[in-house]
């Protein structure tokens, strides 16, 4: 999904290019923007997504549940071979789902079987908010629930599959905010300024599969990189690790460490548990100490 | 090497006897402990361990070769299976080298075979001292040096090796003094007391093999364990991982604390330089936060 | 009050010497011991005060009641002219009552009146448990008390300064413990060390009349001092503040600081509520950061 | 001084306008804009202040001599009396001159006339950026020094001293950027979130006299002040102290603190040597502990 639309653009659009442009927003459902379409023009991006979901929620019982069923299963090869939407590839590559040890591909079978087979529809699940480790925890906890529950459920996540579409779709003046942040601080105590030049990298932890390396960067003058790790979208459910190469740091700046060094690879394990929150965390350290914590 | 011997019982044996306790406190040269037996009684363990070392000083070069080549190679699994002597195997073992991986096997026979092509006496080390990632370290370092110096290395390690075999061979009144230390401390500053009952686990980094768990424990009502995890014995030169199961203990307590949690596993990896010094890693902890250092 | 006794010679010695040496350690009350002396041996300590302590539970109610009013008020000029025991004078010495500012003076006037114009007898206070400060707070607190309950405050503090100048009267094999510990403990995280010759001051705080230092001194080579600040007695409940001077202390090192350095003095305010208790207090210290928290 | 002045109005005015109104910007001196007047229209407010700067430099002597000549002495209650410019009462008052202890008065009597025994010229000093400690202890440095390196300083000073006075007097588009910045964080390690409601102190430090509350103030949601303490102005060299109420927040927070809590109010003193940077003073903290460093 390229952001080239404007909301601007979709107001002033013919109907039938407007339920094209936005057919997908919600996977495989065109009647969606269909009947949002007479409500235009729309002020806001907001409120052109709440009217959307407003057509889900008045939609007759029979129908929502067609929707539901519309939706591909997670990580089933077959599907994506027969061609999933742009978006919902895109969307589960961006969780690693295409990318599975053959123990998490055999348990996304055994939880998708039996998803089904209890509840009729596929499990739904607004992957940009998770890590491989939690979308099989999620999925493992909500296959306990009653239908009545995951019916609810599936509801609210294409609600947030279309907020992110959406706003990664369409540009306008007033955004579509969506919230999530990770960042990071490297403070030096022992020369008290902040700490430029640390190499650092974050891995996204996987219990079941190999651990992924999110990125690798460099501190800049004020111990920070120009911007957030992760912003402007949701930080993944899951389990992380910051890896701070301090004892290279120390040792470019002439200070002399033992081999091997008292502290060399500074480990920081942090688990999200609140994607839309911001997670600030410093590192203030010596050769000697270190302290980390949740800073804002 | 059972600890049933005393200085005493020495100072009181035939010349023999003497000999034969004393045979392979310097691997296979029991001409050494012949050499020292003369000067009985010794007042005190370190006397007798002096008055050998002195031997191997004042005996002629060409003798001090050989007893250097009298050395088994590290790690060499034909001469294991011919036989090394208890203490050989024991120390060896020790430091892993009797589980050692493919690539850390292969690294051992280059090393051997290239030591041995330049020096022509095997490669000397107290790998009491030392854990596998170091002993490489400082097989390859060592490679480069002259063979003069190397000769000198030979004895000094050889020294080292010694003083560790008298002080597990033979007890005293003035016990043979073997420095290093290894100890943690749990401080719960959510609640301001020692943190009780909290497991966690010490493990050893292996660069080309597998890490290896040296042990798991749970912390007392002082946050400490009833005994150092390492003492009277020195603390392998290497690098070490502790891992504090955090979240379990504020669950445990009564803790809210979401899933995941922002602090699950708190990992303190630390490197030892000094195998003599005592090392004391304090973690100062609430679910949000923690501090650690080189305490004392 | 010379420890020179010992529960031996108390023990074996004359029904009136007995009673003569302990006869103050209860106020002006030797029927106390006297009622207990028939008891005798006394295997312990613990049996000998809580013998005499049972004395005074069975006392006749009006008996209970005069052994109250044998107490002097605390901070009582005219009394003190005239003569407390050596024990009470001694008590209120070590807690400045002997050192009043005029306020603090005028203070323990009007609340030793009011006290004795409610309930009809001294206020009673184990007062080596405390500072002015706490006294102060004690005493306005107990003042709202009914005079039931200020009756049995009386008693409860009558055994608390029995136990105490017992302990510190007679010397026994086993000795009656008396807790209460106050440490330090200075770690220089630039250089990893234990912080050596770091000088300190402790102050005790008063809120109506003047600071009290209570003593200087300069960390040895272990960060700490030889002795605890206070040990084998009460902590008295207070506030305090810990004074050090790590500026001095990095200078000396060698340390390059700016002019004013950017920590100099570095402050540790902190209260004491449980006088029984270990109260250690770390100061991990850089020239750029510290941090401190209730140790173990 | 009132910021009524626009760099383009003072371009524009007649000559005789700009002068008077540049007239004190160097004390007494309008001869200084009336050389620098010709070199209209500045660009800059930086233009504007080099060319006054740079009529300076090139005076003659025996003129650089007379300017020097022509600023009032530090503290001095009989010029004081007599009349400064509006500009040198409000900066002596702001370094707190007006409100000297009798000691502190006596010191700057005695230092202003050694001072100007020896040099023939009043002791010229930016006291924006300074502490009435700093200027002591200034004043006493520079007494040791020779008469031409006195000169250099004054001239270094009023340099100073005319950039703050400009740069308060005129508006422009683009500032005179005047930098220094001191800010504080409040993360609260208990919760795992910014410390919102801690009431705090920040107290200027005085050797000779009695310290000054500069201002008192209670965090926000985000744990810091809506603005910086100090900002847009140099941050004086001095000795300050932050005092945190942290009992009362915790206490409103629900958490049972004994009394006196272990940690009631938190004391951080600090040291500023460079008034144009940043002093960032975060303050993690529970109720058991606390931890500060020099942030960014």
């Amino acid at each position: 999904m390229k952001k080239n639309l404007t909301l601007d653009g979709l107001n002033a659009a013919s109907r039938s290019d407007f339920i094209a442009e936005l057919g997908d927003v919600v996977e495989h459902s065109p009647w969606i923007a269909e009947a949002a379409e007479p409500q235009r023009p729309f002020a806001t991006l907001v409120n052109l997504r709440d009217a959307m979901l407003d057509v889900i929620v008045r939609a007759p019982a029979n129908q929502r549940i067609r929707l539901i069923r519309a939706h591909p299963d997670l990580a089933n090869k077959t599907q994506r071979a027969a061609g999933l939407t742009e978006a919902s590839t895109s969307e589960q590559d961006s969780a690693g789902l295409d990318r599975l040890s053959d123990r998490e591909f055999e348990m996304f079978e055994q939880l998708n079987s039996a998803y089904k087979a209890k509840f009729g529809f596929p499990f739904i699940l607004c992957v940009r908010r998770h890590t491989k480790d939690s979308i099989l925890d999620t999925f493992a906890k909500r296959l306990t629930h009653s239908p009545a529950d995951e019916e609810k459920a599936a509801i609210t996540e294409i609600g947030r599959i279309a907020t992110l579409r959406l706003a990664g779709l369409v540009t306008s003046s007033v955004a579509l905010s969506v919230h999530g942040e990770l960042s990071m601080h490297v403070l030096d105590t022992h020369s008290g300024t902040p700490a430029e030049g640390v190499e650092f990298e974050l891995v996204e932890l996987a219990r079941y599969g190999v651990n992924r390396s999110l990125l690798k960067a460099v501190t800049n003058r004020d111990g920070r990189t120009a911007s957030a790790l992760i912003s402007g979208r949701p930080v993944p459910i899951g389990n992380y690790e910051l890896r701070f190469q301090i004892a290279d740091y120390y040792r470019r700046r002439g200070i002399n460490l033992a081999s091997p060094a008292f502290l060399d690879v500074v480990l920081i394990r942090f688990g999200v548990s609140a994607p839309e929150e911001h997670y600030h965390l410093p590192l203030l350290m010596s050769p000697w100490s270190y302290t980390t914590y949740r800073g804002s």
